[in-house]
């Protein structure tokens, strides 16, 4: 794989520009590639075998553009569609939201003989266990409670902020349970709760250390690209890219850049729209390979 | 068209069964077909463009099946899809929730030299200005305030009732502006928010006439279908048919099942599943009739 290849980061829809926001910051010079798969929206609430579908076409479409990394910048595709993906696709380098969440978090659990680590996420992402098995692997005496809590994304997308009252009310509803199990870490498992931080943190309690998955996320593709000789950044002493950015949305284009430019105070170009009877029109996917 | 056909119901997932037990109700003996979208709803803050593409895709599905009518029993895909798609099939039978509510809305705004008729609903709904055109065609001299409430179905989704405090203070929100301006006359502008009625009441109080957009629906496709001497059911004199019903859903059958008996109390044998990329290899749409 060439160094000069972009970094492809794909999401559902606008949650994955945290990730983005946070690939920025670690890796200046880097050309970035982003699709949110915007007709298809929210993947939350959906199957893992629909979702799957939704990705493979993604990277399908993505390919051709020799991206030397290709992130998950959505906590559901990883839990639901990253295993499955990796192996068709064997020689893409490829990553996820979750394993970094859930080593921060076992790193923030600090040394108590058991800690209780909480998720919130989306109902598909909490069904799928993904992060309990990621943090107890890393981990096995530790308490993981995974809560979902499906309404935030559609009221951060409605544009609530911290200061919503009715955002600090659901917010009371989802996390009392874990307030009374006294969590010590809080695993923000969805690329867009970082944007309503300020509300979680003041309900949970200045005791509690949040985990922003979007964060580690980034500064996981980093170090993987570190490790692989694939840096093109400054650091790494090969000539610098201009950080270029483009985008690709499945629906409303022009939608997409307002809620950008709003919530995430991202100015971007409206990204190029790729419909999804378009998407589906991609060549079949390889055929599955064998496990090892 | 054969008055033994099935009556087609579309909808982008749950919300329109609120329309069939409708239908139900009101023409025994008939046989339904049910479509609900579930890969790709919500389509209340999707593009026109988009939408219409989902419902150009489900009607190619559909058509084989020689249904009488197709009734679209979602008012985002009756407001952005409807005139496109009826376009495209000129020889089928096909009608909307967003008339006949506005129709029932005027008839409900009584004797007020200039009545004031509020419509909540999705985004898009509200964005297409299509209730405000329906009512004002039919009544020149009223006031119509329309009122996005994107936050309704994801909580009605997630098994909210209209007993839960986040559903009242979400309420208590969006409909204060109406309520100041001394509305007469409240459509409920999405299949889906029956089911929060009573919370709906008792925030703008007694009053207020609600519109349910769903059992308007009903009623005006038993009107047309008696109309067209298209009735099955007794009072037809035709032999009855056995009421039967089937489903076909482009994700996850089982939540489906689990969700319409728990939200509407109906017992339904699961759907069949359509994967999305069948449904896109379904024959391409009709060439567009020119317009008169």
């Amino acid at each position: 794989m060439m160094p000069t290849g972009p970094i492809a980061v794909l999401d559902s829809g606008l949650g994955g520009l945290t990730v983005v926001d946070a690939l920025r910051k670690v890796l200046v010079g880097e050309d970035i590639i982003y699709f949110g798969d915007t007709a298809h929206l929210p993947y939350g609430n959906k199957s893992a075998a629909t979702v799957t579908g939704f990705v493979r076409q993604i990277i399908q479409f993505l390919r051709p553009m020799h991206p030397k990394h290709i992130v998950i910048a959505c906590n559901t595709a990883t839990a639901l569609a990253l295993p499955a993906i990796s192996q068709e696709h064997p020689t893409l380098s490829m990553s996820g939201v979750i394993e970094p969440g859930a080593r921060a978090a076992v790193a923030a659990a600090g040394p108590k003989p058991i800690p209780v680590i909480g998720v919130i996420a989306t109902e598909a992402t909490v069904r799928s266990r993904a992060y309990g098995q990621a943090i107890l692997r890393r981990r096995s005496m530790a308490q993981v409670l995974l809560r979902a809590t499906p309404l935030l994304v559609p009221m951060i997308e409605e544009g609530r902020s911290s200061e919503d009252p009715v955002v600090e009310l659901a917010l009371r509803q989802y996390l009392q349970g874990m307030i009374q199990r006294k969590i010590d870490v809080l695993v923000l498992g969805c690329t867009h709760y970082p944007l309503i931080k300020r509300a979680i943190a003041r309900v949970v309690g200045p005791k509690v250390k949040l985990i922003d998955s979007a964060e580690q996320c980034a500064q996981d593709v980093a170090r993987r690209l570190r490790r692989k000789g694939l840096l093109r950044s400054a650091e790494s002493g090969m000539p610098g890219g201009g950080g270029r950015f483009s985008s690709f949305v499945t629906d409303d284009p022009a939608r997409f850049a307002m809620l950008a430019s709003r919530f995430l105070r991202l100015r971007i170009d409206p990204p190029v729209l790729v419909e999804p009877r378009e998407l589906y029109s991609a060549p079949p996917p390889l055929p599955l390979r064998a496990t090892a």
